[in-house]
């Protein structure tokens, strides 16, 4: 079933998950296409990105952003084309990216975070990725937490995902040496021959902590903590004094139903921050720092125009797709910015 | 047994302790008297602080410092005065502070960590305190890290001591909220009635969680750990988005012997750190802010002479005291900073 031009195919979150999400969860369904009013404009989707907070807002747990309600269309960052404008600034056919319409073909926008990427984009789809939050959350999080100084040792996780890759190009181009983790000889060598990283580790790999310690001689001085679980428990023990660990995700527990087994290590992860001077901080991209969009989008758009910023993307076809390639990448199955592209880009 | 003028009493480490320390841990000998050579002076301690960082140097766990050595004098900031000095910039008669005698009589310094604090000191022990070490970790800690905001909830345990009460005093002249948390009612009172705290929870009562979110009805914005365990438990559910956490000191853990039952709270933590977007971050005074140390010295002793900040000592009569005392102080016995008279002011 393809977009069509007739209806509207929407996915929304039929019920909540416990532990792993599976298609069950969602629900295809069908709707007619909107008109909008003045004000407003109508927009096709070209591309949906999927990234793992979007595992989060399927829960009603606390969290920093509002649940989606049961029937409601599934959020996502998508990559539209303006049908039909009555809204100022916007024009049939222009490019735009949103973050209202979510995992569905059409939908009206009042403008509410909607940024008109143009005419005629080189490679729209980068605005959900490199140029977008991923990216956004990349840059901020290593430069502005993590602070590497040359010579350090840096470690980041989901090596070839879109956030992970772009923390340890910029690490390379800041000087650092880079460790990456990765699931699979296939990523890993990805990490190290194509992206530059200076070695990267198997977390499939039995002796993973005895690969990763003898991997960071050094110490580690910056952890970008973007998947928690055992990676995090193999870098806790290695890290230096006046380490640095941005906070922007935990992939590995966002499907679990409870805590671990003991003993706590709750007092032996505080004692860990006491005694090495730690500095661990979360940090929501958009939240905490929407204001530096700009410098980082002039400046990723250099690096990226100059080659010295790789960039991966996975398409995936079809809208129905969504939810497996959902569920797939929590799992860590995609190879690098997974999108799923739901309609024609002309 | 008294100061003499004849030989130096001191206290050596005799074994490291196995969860609580006790006397046993500790030997009291006798040796002679020094004598200063070339560019040295000998000092007679008048004060000796007892701090319970002292616990962690009593350990051979890996930490931020070396630990103390078997038969080794146990370490800790010391008032003195010069007895002999053939040392420029120092002559009998001056008072100073050192932070390399430690729990003995007399020693001889080269002037490595050791400030003059001239002929006449007003309250010479106030250097131990709230104009020292305790006093610094809690002035820096506070503000540079802690950065509270005029109508933002701090909180603070061991509300009573040398860092926590004035903690809380900065947080009351920063225009906060100030929820203190002491043991005993005796304590709770003068951190409102003395201290100016808007109010102060028992740590003893059953229902410890239930009064601390009720004190905190708007959340908690700082949150001052010097003490870890059941306070970081009820703390933990109340923090604010955007929360920040100082981290000094862990004293509810330091004679931990191995780590609590689970589950395994690590990933909670964690999790709470990313979805509420926390601060986390500990740090050692000296190392991390020593360079600032004069800026805050002005400004605590003016706030000190202008009433706007008090200060409560305990004085322990006696060196061979010092053993019970410290042990005393880890479990909350002291009501004040603690500091042992070894010998006459005169």
């Amino acid at each position: 079933m393809n977009q069509s031009t007739k209806h509207n195919r929407r996915l929304v979150l039929a019920s909540r998950p416990t532990g792993a999400p599976s298609n069950d969860n969602f629900r295809l369904e069908q709707t007619d296409i909107p008109k909008p009013a003045d004000g407003q404009v109508l927009l096709r989707t070209v591309f949906l990105s999927l990234d793992p907070y979007m595992r989060g807002r399927m829960s009603d747990a606390p969290s920093y952003a509002e649940p989606v309600a049961i029937d409601d269309v599934m959020v996502g960052g998508t990559v539209n084309r303006v049908v039909e404008s009555k809204l100022e600034g916007f024009s049939a056919g222009d490019w735009v990216l949103s973050y209202t319409c979510g995992w569905q073909d059409y939908a009206l926008s009042d403008g509410t975070m909607l940024i008109n990427l143009g005419t005629g984009p080189t490679h729209p789809s980068l605005a959900l990725g490199l140029l977008g939050m991923p990216g956004f959350t990349a840059y901020m999080g290593l430069l502005d937490i993590g602070a590497p100084k040359e010579g350090e040792t840096l470690v980041v996780a989901a090596a070839t995902g879109p956030v992970g890759a772009t923390v340890g190009q910029i690490g390379k181009l800041k000087g650092c040496r880079v460790v990456g983790v990765a699931g699979g000889p296939e990523k890993c060598d990805f990490a190290v021959k194509e992206l530059g990283f200076d070695t990267c580790i198997d977390h499939y790999a039995d002796d993973f902590d005895q690969q990763l310690a003898a991997a960071c001689g050094d110490g580690i001085d910056v952890y970008f903590e973007n998947v928690g679980g055992k990676v995090f428990d193999g870098v806790l023990p290695l890290l230096n004094t006046k380490a640095r660990i941005p906070v922007c995700g935990l992939v590995a527990r966002y499907n679990a139903t409870e805590l671990p087994e003991g003993p706590d290590r709750l007092s032996l992860l505080m004692g860990t921050i006491l005694t090495k001077r730690l500095k661990v901080q979360g940090f929501i991209i958009f939240d905490d720092y929407g204001y530096r969009y700009d410098e980082f989008y002039q400046q990723m758009s250099r690096w990226y125009a100059d080659g010295k910023i790789k960039y991966r993307e996975q398409v995936v076809d079809g809208l129905e797709q969504a939810p497996e390639a959902f569920a797939g990448m929590l799992e860590g199955k995609n190879f690098g910015k997974l999108v799923v592209r739901v309609g024609e880009d002309d």
